[in-house]
């Protein structure tokens, strides 16, 4: 079936503000280290004037995903919700200038453009304190009914599960996508967010899902056990494909009986962890949809190959082109 | 004589917008690669709707100055003017939150914060478009005339030059400054700035600045000489130090008859040579007013390790904080 996108991502449309912090200052405001948490715009105030001085780039999971998937040279779709003021402007400009497809009307009046406070400890980790603006204007007329049926794939970030009216656009976008004979992929973003909606998560994984995407944490606490072990037998049957993320130890694929281990890059200077999951994706998916399905090994290697060069410096969007990093990667 | 402040910059206040470009860009946008141009409004929309994604950070060439200084754990003060709103708070944010004085009232209506669209050539050579914005609305009733007495020395960026009120808030600020006994230091900032005030720049030079700063580009065009070594007999005895740098030949120091020749930092990877000039007067101002007057060398050596550091990474204020690069270095 002919499709106008490789992947449309359906998200948070967000700008963040990655500063340097030292585990003191998250210790001071109660945060625990690589998380995300949500706050209201009085929190994001008193937060954002004790950072240190910051850089503002955009963001947002599933964004930060397609993002990556246009580096890479695939064709991306959007949907999620800016103001339009100033930060919404910024997201505007850096989504489509990488070439992806955003149709979703800016917000004219209401709430500002959301936020991303993102404090980066000296182990390169990041603690994100989310104050969510805007994106509490998507809902299920966003969802651009031509848009999901023109796309091969469509990719959800579970973080939308946190507001009732983007639950509920993530929803009618499965089942179009799924009535079109289009696939379903989801993130489930966060251990807490996972944490906050088990339930739901896990009708969705088996009803909804066909690829799913997580990292340890999340899978652990999907399923309420205590090793990746565990986990990788629960998922095994309940979607199609589970991309599992470890960190430093790379990623396992299982797909049906099979299981493919994909270590990940070597000699990499970790500076800022944020989007590695988001930029997994992107590479995962660049290869899902471009001839590599048979071949869930090497999508995982260009997901890998992918979240090494947002790792390598801060912020969530890639710095270099990322078919040019593929292209110096496998030749 | 006690001094709160060891330096208070008076300088444009912006927020950069920075970018890859190619040379093809540039050629498209009829820009002149390394140099600084002044656009409207609409001039600035229509160009960063041609731009590719970009990161935002505060910049401002004096404010990146004594920001630098800051990091090096001087005393600074700023004095620029940005509107209130998302893009003002960024910039008023960075500066505080790095630890420098800032007295300026923002406008709280009219024109928006001043943005400087930044296009990085592969070359790490940085073109600059500025649109003004609320820079516009600085005057000299915005110098605030007891933090200028109160410090050591005042330092001015040449683009003031463009506007006739932040001219006069220049001069008004130098004459405050000599008549507390303070020292007087200007960049020339640009060698199109310097072409487009020469004359006054020259009187300036000759009857107000005790520091002068330029690149080997600008003070050429000062003098409208061809050779390096013309322009150093020409500012010779015509300020009582010239800090003149040479971006990977150094920078030479000329004071009275002394003349000192800095060799650069070695083995830089240089990714974006924004701010370089500014991290230099940093670096050189840190050290003048902090011990070490008597041995220019030693602050020349200072500016050349916090270019260093400012070239090294996209942006122009610090990554690392250069108090600790200078420990790094000379230990």
């Amino acid at each position: 079936m002919d499709a106008r996108f490789d992947v449309v991502g359906i998200g948070n449309a967000i700008v963040d503000v990655l500063a340097h912090a030292d585990d003191a200052f998250l210790a001071r405001h109660s945060m625990t280290k690589g998380t995300m948490a949500l706050i209201d715009a009085e929190t994001a105030d008193r937060l954002y004037g004790d950072m240190a001085p910051a850089i503002e780039c955009s963001g947002g999971s599933a964004a930060n995903t397609i993002a990556g998937l246009a580096s890479l040279g695939g064709r991306g779709a959007f949907i999620g919700k800016v103001k339009n003021d100033e930060l919404g402007k910024v997201f505007h400009h850096d989504i489509e200038a990488i070439g992806v497809h955003f149709p979703t009307t800016p917000a004219t009046d209401g709430i500002a453009t959301a936020r991303c406070l993102i404090n980066v400890t000296p182990d390169a980790e990041r603690t994100m304190s989310t104050f969510l603006g805007a994106c509490a204007e998507l809902g299920p007329d966003d969802v651009d009914e031509d848009v999901v049926r023109a796309s091969k794939v469509i990719y959800l970030e579970g973080y939308l599960w946190d507001r009732e009216e983007a639950k509920a656009a993530f929803v009618r976008a499965a089942e179009l996508a799924h009535d079109a004979g289009r696939e379903v992929s989801l993130s489930l973003s966060d251990a807490f967010c996972v944490d906050r909606h088990r339930h739901s998560f896990l009708e969705l994984v088996e009803n909804h899902v066909d690829i799913l995407f997580a990292n340890e944490d999340e899978i652990l606490s999907l399923y309420q056990v205590d090793s990746f072990d565990e986990a990788l037998q629960h998922v095994r049957g309940h979607c199609k494909i589970a991309a599992l993320t470890r960190s430093a130890k790379g990623s396992v694929v299982i797909h049906g009986d099979d299981v493919h281990i994909v270590d990940a890059e070597k000699n990499i200077k970790v500076i800022d962890t944020t989007g590695a999951g988001d930029a997994y994706a992107a590479g995962f998916l660049f290869g899902y949809t471009n001839g590599h399905a048979d071949d869930l090994a090497h999508c995982a290697r260009l997901g890998g190959i992918a979240a090494a060069e947002i790792i390598s410096h801060f912020g969530a969007r890639p710095e270099t082109p990322l078919n040019e990093v593929v292209q110096q990667k496998l030749g």
